[in-house]
């Protein structure tokens, strides 16, 4: 887009009161991007019509840096709600988009944010259908936080519930872990090191979509593992259906560059936030098979099987390790790595 | 709430690490205040059942102080939102709850911001549905920000369009103007004065169906003026549909301490912010019946007929006063007084 005729480089105040200026915003950047019969009837609301089940899902993200190598903010508001309603079984349709922008925040990082928002709701064949945009004093806020709200109908085959969780279920995941929270991290003031780790940070509704399609009741669970990790989704499970969760440290699929950089900074990786990783509860027959299918898609062309559920250890997860050690995975306590999405 | 059995003072960066602190936080505070089977899911998603059209609508609170006489950021999150669904036409049934959280809230602070929420969802007929809770860095925030979203079945006799409207049509508004701006700002550092005003903070979802109930079509649109005042909402309504709009100063509903205040101040209270007022464009037929069916109403008692839609000066909105004379209302051009709502 074209900065030269919008006549002001930073947003300012008055760009959140609700007149002239905001409406400036509107129409000059946001409703030219998203242009869509819901959004351009620059009404408070839209209407949208449904029918059935509807899954809903929100999210606020406050990740800093706003942009890090892999994605920025933007696409990263758009992709987390996008999972969060694909993990209830139900495919996004439409999603409504909040910026709190601090006052002084570059035109052109906003128009970049923007842009790629644009692009990610493309992608994920959501639409952006209502809105609002407010701004704080500088120093009241960190240049923009982003609250989606995504919603979409049931998949009807989808019957994910931790309460169909059987004992001899298997657990996959769909690729390398600790990628987005060590993309972050290297970037993160204090902790700036050299490497090329990229954020994870993708949309993985058409392949749940495929997969319920396939496979139907026999997925018993989707979770996606961003903030606390892997570790503590599956403490999060374990805790909920009050069995025992084994995990396989060699089948954990893991980026050698991410392993590296985890291990010079003391992190275990499977606590380090993920954007475009799921992992699934299946039934023990068709598990291979879901791998197989899995592995046919690029976003799980690292699909592998890392354990099961058991009744042994209640509410606790297992990891064993390649030479026949047993450690349990504790849930996080307290803070990693703060504002990580 | 009692405090004593909580084991922290304030909300820290765990809080919001998606670890135990996080479930702590939840499982004790927000599940406990919101407990209904949507939340008791502990997804990160929410299923509902709907049916034909939905309007949806969201919103990011920033206001300061977040405590104000009249109210608190809590309940206007929840009537902020509930209100623009009910301008839609549509009564809302769900809402989606995000915050964002500056370290070092106090958790005081916190219970009774949640409680508030709970107290006004419970009054607009709201469930809480899904939610998100993130905590950034002192100094990165501003002790707290809320964003909802809302959504609910549209009336069935429900067209409020602005393409609807029509030359002659009336416009109403059902209370006291001006009333949530001048109670923040009397409470804004910098700005403190004696003063007893309250903001006007409520729901106004049942006095709308009530009115779609009774007038339907009749209705042609509905607006709830809050950031920008009654001036920007009318001014936008010239601008769409491209008539004019004529008001009589004396027929505006103001109340006298407001009045005063706004004289003292230099501002004039068709720009300040309202949170229970909303105006609606009627067909002149019934404009006489819905004004006595909104006095009816506790939250329309103060309900007045302020002016009407003309073919002269299209786009522009003229306010003819007490002695004959006429201005023009021009919009809000840039910011009155930030972060209102």
């Amino acid at each position: 887009m074209d900065i030269s005729d919008l006549g002001f480089d930073n947003i300012s105040l008055g760009h959140g009161s609700g007149g002239l200026m905001t409406r400036e915003l509107l129409d000059r950047i946001i409703f030219r991007v998203f242009s869509n019969p819901y959004l351009n009837q620059k009404h408070d609301g839209s209407l949208i019509r449904t029918e059935g089940q509807l899954a809903i899902s929100t999210d606020s993200f406050v990740v800093s840096p706003i942009f890090f190598k892999g994605g920025n903010i933007g696409e990263l508001a758009v992709h987390g709600t996008v999972n969060d309603v694909a993990m209830c079984g139900a495919m996004p349709k439409y999603i409504s988009l909040a910026f709190i922008v601090e006052e002084g925040l570059d035109i052109q990082d906003f128009i970049r944010i923007v842009q790629s928002i644009k692009r990610a709701a493309d992608d994920s064949g959501v639409q952006i259908i209502t809105g609002d945009t407010k701004v704080v004093e500088r120093g009241k806020g960190d240049k923009i936080f982003i609250n989606t709200t995504g919603f979409g109908p049931l998949h009807p085959k989808a019957k994910v519930s931790a309460e169909n969780i059987r004992k001899g279920d298997k657990i996959i995941v769909n690729g390398n872990i600790a990628q987005h929270g060590m993309a972050i991290m290297s970037q993160r003031e204090g902790l700036e090191f050299e490497s090329s780790i990229e954020s994870d940070t993708t949309n993985l509704n058409f392949l749940i979509w495929e997969l319920l399609d396939r496979f139907g009741d026999k997925i018993r669970m989707l979770r996606d593992p961003t903030r606390g990790g892997l570790a503590s989704t599956l403490c999060e499970i374990a805790a909920d259906i009050n069995k025992g969760i084994t995990l396989e440290e060699n089948k954990l699929p893991l980026e050698k560059q991410v392993a590296a950089a985890c291990e010079i900074l003391g992190l275990d990786p499977m606590f380090v936030a993920n954007e475009g990783v799921f992992c699934t509860v299946v039934a023990p027959e068709v598990a291979e098979d879901i791998v197989h299918a899995m592995r046919d898609n690029e976003k799980g062309k690292n699909a592998v099987c890392i354990g099961e559920v058991t009744d042994e250890h209640p509410t606790k997860v297992i990891m064993k390790s390649s030479i026949g050690g047993k450690r349990i995975i504790s849930p996080l306590i307290g803070e990693q790595l703060p504002r990580i999405c």
